[in-house]
């Protein structure tokens, strides 16, 4: 299986790696910056471009992993009519038909993981979400799939997506609160450090318990005078002031139910 | 030093094991409720009352560890007038003068986790904040804390609320996400354990980078395309449909700063 990969961002980095470890040829990067595709064509010792009218006709594998807004224009300019070409996107977002004109075979391999270039990550523990267009297809990213990734799933396009926006708040929209909590620390030269430990037993509290089960704080315990007192200390920065509002409620309206 | 324990629940729970292990002797548990007073006196074997009446004299160290609303109710009825006796509260939000009318000699004790009483937790690593109304009293509080813990701080009033409030949003307010993310596969007949790598990957990485530094997600990259139709998924609950928008403004917003 020759790969050729379409994007040399976040995705397409550690998709690249792993396929190169387990043997897989990497024969090709596109990047519309040249720059960009010249470093990872390097990192995975192979071809680059930046013009995919130069895209290589030799690939068994097409792998766009481009931002979501850019898929539906890089779709457009391939064409892969060969019956034995195969071509995947890796968003969570968009539909697998979206390709559905590019290519007689394709499919999706949707990392459901928070991926930064420069920071490893084990791929053996990533959970692969797997769309195809048919049988055949399946089968063949099924495979190629459990080669670098233990948690190999099949997903259909409306399951994906529903995955990805509960990723937005298990994942983006924790980090957001993170950065909260580091920014009001630093308010008053206190170092987030101290917040760690307490962050870390949250995850690990619902590793084992339903997160609905092990929720503590004000909110549901009902603590209307810590709220206020709370609300009060925000009142400097009122999107902090707001967020905390319709959060404590969010948690004060579960409780009811 | 012998100790006495005002409160059953998480924290006087977790604070009496830690401080029974490292050979303290815990001499008597008060609670309202007798069988709570009655059980977490059986763990420490020692003694209980349900009535502060009750409480014996005794003791060289009082802890108060109910809910923030009693704290100030259950002060007023505790009068440690001997100059050898110390009383703390374990409150995050509370000032340390609520406890100046009780006893001559006072402080505050704030571990800062989220405890809960059937989960062991290792209280070496749990950060405790310390304050005091005097440098001996200071000097007491924190010899006894370092037997217990590794991470213990000197921390007053106004510094020790800010912790709690940015722990509100490091732990609470995550943990309610959470459980949305969970709420929302469910309804999708996914499973929850599929975000959990995502989740473990996310704290990871602010253990080792500034939160606001590896932000991901659709509002960060201004995604307008993905936000909107990720609101539309959300029609069927206003309340998450609220939630991810002002968290999608925030992100945008830390992004312009």
């Amino acid at each position: 299986m020759n790969i050729v990969l379409i994007g040399s961002g976040n995705v397409a980095t550690h998709l690249g790696l792993a396929f190169k470890d387990v043997g897989f040829k990497i024969i090709q990067v596109y990047s519309r910056t040249l720059v960009n595709a010249k470093l990872l064509a390097k990192k995975l010792d192979t071809f680059f471009c930046a013009d995919l009218s130069f895209l290589t006709s030799n690939g068994d594998l097409y792998v766009i992993a481009v931002k979501d807004a850019a898929i539906s224009d890089v779709s457009k300019k391939i064409r892969l009519y060969n019956k034995n070409q195969l071509l995947v996107h890796t968003s969570g977002t968009l539909d697998i038909t979206i390709l559905s004109k590019s290519a007689l075979n394709f499919g999706v391999i949707y990392p459901l993981q928070t991926l930064s270039k420069n920071i490893p990550v084990n791929m053996r523990k990533v959970p692969l979400c797997i769309e195809a267009n048919n049988k055949k297809n399946e089968k063949i990213l099924l495979s190629m799939a459990k080669k670098i990734s233990n948690q190999v799933y099949l997903i259909d396009s409306e399951k994906r997506k529903i995955l990805h926006l509960s990723a937005v708040f298990a994942s983006n929209f924790t980090n957001l609160l993170y950065s909260i909590a580091e920014d009001l620390l630093k308010q008053y030269d206190l170092p987030f450090d101290l917040l760690k430990p307490l962050i870390r037993e949250t995850t690990d509290k619902i590793m084992l318990n339903k997160p609905a089960e092990v929720q503590t704080g004000p909110a549901i315990r009902n603590d209307l005078l810590i709220i206020k007192k709370h609300l009060q200390k925000l009142k400097f920065n009122k999107e902090y002031q707001k967020i905390y509002k319709i959060l404590s409620e969010a948690i004060r309206n579960n409780l009811k139910q």
